[in-house]
């Protein structure tokens, strides 16, 4: 039943603060973050022996981190994969205890993202997007080298076939912006967006303006994974995996023709995921869905079943995605409006939604019992997790 | 029973011919390689859906490798970490398979280590060691900035402490020297070495001279991992993961003092890593020790329990690392005489061994029925696996 009988959870989550320039090496950020989860845990870090985490650009390797903690580790790797990983790494540390390679793991993302190391632009220290995904070679001799330009395509096509509009692209970077307004914590709170504004708003890659484009963050984030069975002892409500599915490729990047460009990359996981979990769609009661764009929320709406291929625009008008909404998503602002972190500040707001730690706030998602977050990077491949908390 | 019930194999094995200078792209190399592996298990590419590999360098990552293939992935990674990788990996795609993430992966390291990328050096296209491990910044500012000086300091002093010699080092490179000299494909085949030459070897780091130092191979290497009631309908006699111990690290890197230094990274699994299979050092046949030098294969047999604190180099002696002797070690040459591949082929090695592929030639050890796999990186991390051939 379920992923590893739902003997997994999250047991703790944790971040630093998020801001354009930390002043901090990605390893204080690192340390700042697991100390976070350690205590929202009610953990020590003798008390966690794995450490995984993702490691583009500038980052911190977990052997580091572990010295820094006085930790001993049993299992740690640093990964490559972008916008796919934070859901990857819980997984795969669910999969590593079972296997008795370790027993605690935390899973983390630690960068500057903005004053070290770019991802949407190309820097002149050397890192480049193409030197971490080498299909970008394929692309670079067209001009295309940033994120926002691959996805750019994506996202035009689907206008063309299905009549996506800019204003539904809005919407969604409007309804993230409303939660960041609920979040003292995220980078645009205080910052209220109008579809004035966004319209208005410099282009960027066609059909992507300014506010399509997700947040450029000096920070970490950080989650412990552990058996349920130990999370029941600690400090928080343990939320369990339900399901996981990851590192799906699909091969758009490959083949800009149809249907393909106008699949996620989520496409081929989302069945297998939701029927590991013997869920629904429909029984999804909040998301944090991977924002590197506006756009990336609508088709990933699309390829995750809660709507029709070609309806993700219109999914997303009438405030569908609000905490009030059919799916509320990316509560926390987001990765427009929050923190990107390449998705792991995504997860732990589902974590904390379904832990209820909001409630009696205008933040808390009513009647929170599934989740589901997912990554995609590339833009070929995807990785994602349903969540409860049944602990 | 053993590491998730001894139910995980591995299925296959292949590799790419070794150059210096290879003229094809790690991609390429990484098909040549998965393609010699699949064939040896008698699986088609569409069989595998899980990649893993580690990617520093130059290197080929598994979506890529997946889409020139023509397989679809459910479960990929690239991971970072050097000489503790290959066993890191076959342990996980086990833990993978168990966690139902995917049902078959293949296991991979492809380079250009020689022409591409070099690790032993800085390279001009701005590619460091520091670059990949961190904590070498705390070591550059003293001129320590290659893979060989980190080593060597903890050669010397072990010298220094328990009276290790130079012609015990030597030993070693003879040994495995001798061992390339019956595989036809291994890059010193041909090429026999004498404790004259190697004495008379231009100096690297003291205590290092050339033959104690790895080679510089293009190439790649691959094995396949899946269930053992799987692997036993294909070609090849499966070989049983019997207990797999990950990353766990010491601490030298941080703390160049007694009793630390005089510690191989594996000091700390070793003991988990044989209660795990219910095995003691005594009851490995045959072994693949990583071997980025010559010395790391003599402080690795005391820290597996082989031999006591300090008697590493009294063990090597008296060709007890032939394929006759009492632990028959690198029987194809290892990284110093056969190819490198961050441990891959050592691994390799030991699983044909096993399987008694060389039955019938002088390059079978006798009644090979547990095999140990260790690799060592950073060089403050470390990886083992038990490997049986009871499928």
């Amino acid at each position: 039943m379920g992923f590893l009988g739902e003997r997994y959870a999250i047991a703790g989550v944790g971040e630093t603060d998020w801001t354009r320039e930390s002043g901090r090496t990605p390893l204080t950020l690192a340390v700042e973050a697991a100390q976070d989860a350690l205590a929202d845990a009610g953990l020590v870090p003798q008390e966690v022996d794995g450490f995984l985490s993702y490691a583009e650009g500038d980052s911190a390797d977990g052997l580091h981190l572990a010295s820094a903690l006085g930790a001993q580790p049993n299992y740690a790797a640093e990964i490559v994969g972008g916008g796919s990983s934070a859901e990857f790494l819980v997984a795969t540390a669910a999969a590593a205890i079972e296997a008795g390679l370790c027993s605690t793991v935390l899973c983390y993302r630690a960068m500057n993202g903005r004053s070290g190391r770019r991802f949407g632009t190309q820097e002149s220290d050397g890192f480049s997007f193409e030197q971490i995904y080498p299909f970008s070679s394929f692309f670079s001799t067209q001009g295309i080298t940033s994120p926002a330009q691959h996805y750019a395509l994506i996202a035009r096509r689907h206008m063309h076939e299905y009549g996506t509009t800019t204003e539904q692209l809005g919407a969604v970077a409007l309804q993230f912006r409303e939660h960041a307004g609920r979040n003292p914590r995220a980078m645009m709170h205080g910052r209220p967006l109008t579809m004035t504004d966004y319209l208005g708003a410099p282009p960027i890659v066609d059909p992507f303006v300014l506010f399509d484009c997700c947040l450029e963050t000096d920070g970490a984030a950080a989650c412990i994974v552990t058996s349920v069975d130990r999370a029941r002892d600690l400090r928080q409500t343990p939320v369990s995996v339900l399901g996981a599915a990851t590192r799906s490729g699909g091969s758009n990047v490959y083949h800009y023709g149809l249907p393909v460009i106008t699949e996620a990359a989520g496409h081929h996981l989302a069945p297998r995921l939701f029927e590991m979990a013997g869920l629904r769609p429909g029984d999804v009661d909040v998301a944090g869905i991977y924002d590197c764009f506006t756009f990336t929320v609508l088709i990933q709406l699309e390829d995750y079943g809660f709507c029709e291929k070609g309806e993700g625009g219109a999914f997303v008008e009438d405030n569908r995605l609000s905490l009030g909404g059919a799916l509320p998503c990316n509560t926390a602002g987001g990765q427009l409006s929050e923190a990107y972190t390449h998705g792991m500040n995504n997860l732990i707001e589902v974590v904390r939604q379904l832990r209820g730690d909001y409630v009696g706030t205008h933040r808390q998602v009513a009647e929170a019992e599934v989740g589901l977050s997912t990554g995609w990077g590339g833009p070929e491949v995807a990785s994602a997790l349903l969540l409860g908390a049944r602990g």
